[in-house]
């Protein structure tokens, strides 16, 4: 489980990756307080452009942080940034996969990984670069 | 409840507090997969830089989130880019305050954000700017 | 975000919606403790009167105290007293929405108001009245 | 489990006691979209005369929908109408008893019922009355 600094090298990928549920959608809400219609009214959400109640943004951004903190570089890695383009809507039952490949060793201990969620039919919901410390040994 | 395009100026303030809970982290993790020890493994935790478990950077992430969707723009609103720095680690019974604040009216619709997390101390804990699409008309 | 009861007049109203999910009902049941075969067992509640697994009728009445507590009058509020009437079944997928109209103003800061929640096709499914605390100043 | 219409008697109790998390809190918080300050955020909570986050009154309410539908009348039973009054707050880790005690046997199978909660002390946090249908036959 996991790289180190010394072990990862440009272009290595991890990934993870599930079905998002109703129930996710709606713990998510409670957790963050964020109740916003589109996701929790679906009798908002079908007149919206979306046409149905549609996960957070950052709950397909929370399947990147497990990417980068179970799997690339995994355990003892540090989260220093996170940038995020929100490409097309998650449906309630899509199949997302969150994919880190790395772009860039940095100094310091410092990784670049670009960072991708991909839905069931294969379109980026999701696009950005994450900037981590990777841990210095692997755990 | 929320404001329009139309509505919206510069320095517009939006905000939501919460204290982030065990519960929390732990549905978080489970909703998104992310069980790093740093979230959920006590004993990994505490001899860690961090001397113990702390929470996502998404979870404080998804509190901007709330107040984009909720209040500053609110329903309605489309979120378009998120860009994040994790400044510091958030703890287990912190009380973390979420702040949005209008910087600049974009074309089309769009507005940018500053998007701010601080701890009860004040202390910044997550920094970056959003980019959104403003309703046209409030809900 | 909230009125002070200076600021609240006859004829306030605030409101909350939201689409009520199987995953609502099972852990509401689990929190309470109300795991009545109407509202978590199909076998039994599809033999029944209501056809059907239910939502409690709490649930119904925690988003009235939603909008009390989150908009009208909002944060600072102290609820005092509730009356109920159960006026007809919530189903799994229903979206409910909750409105509070103030009604009265009373002595020593207190409000009344008319609490109503009703379903997607505009019935009723819940009825009756709130005496809260308004907050001195809006928060 | 549970009593009819027939077999109920004037006196007859029923009760269902809970320790309130903050856990219970939380969810609770979540389904309903109640998350008020004085639930969900401590720095708040314990500058309010409350000194500290305390349970939404409907979470109490809920035990004594569990006490009517589980165990007197139990299952079966139509809940119509329910007054609540709350006397006192609910901490965090508080025991709650929920008692309902029949006060009448009504027509067309109605019955009345005294509900009351109280907490490890003894003090009353929540009372009020219940009408409900009890089943024809017990369950």
């Amino acid at each position: 489980m996991g790289k180190s600094y010394e072990q990862i090298q440009v272009g290595d990928q991890g990934h993870f990756e599930k079905t998002i549920t109703e129930t996710d959608i709606y713990l998510f809400a409670g957790i963050t307080g964020d109740l916003n219609p589109a996701h929790v009214n679906q009798r908002v959400a079908e007149s919206s452009m979306f046409k149905g109640r549609i996960a957070h943004g950052m709950l397909s951004a929370g399947l990147i942080s497990a990417v980068l903190g179970m799997y690339l570089p995994g355990p003892g890695t540090i989260y220093l940034s996170q940038n995020l383009k929100f490409m097309a809507p998650v449906y309630i039952g899509d199949t997302i996969k969150a994919v880190a490949e790395v772009i860039e060793k940095m100094e310091k201990g410092r990784v670049r990984l670009k960072t991708t969620c991909y839905n069931q039919d294969g379109k980026i919901v999701l696009d950005g670069e994450a900037v981590v410390i990777a841990p210095k040994e692997s755990c």
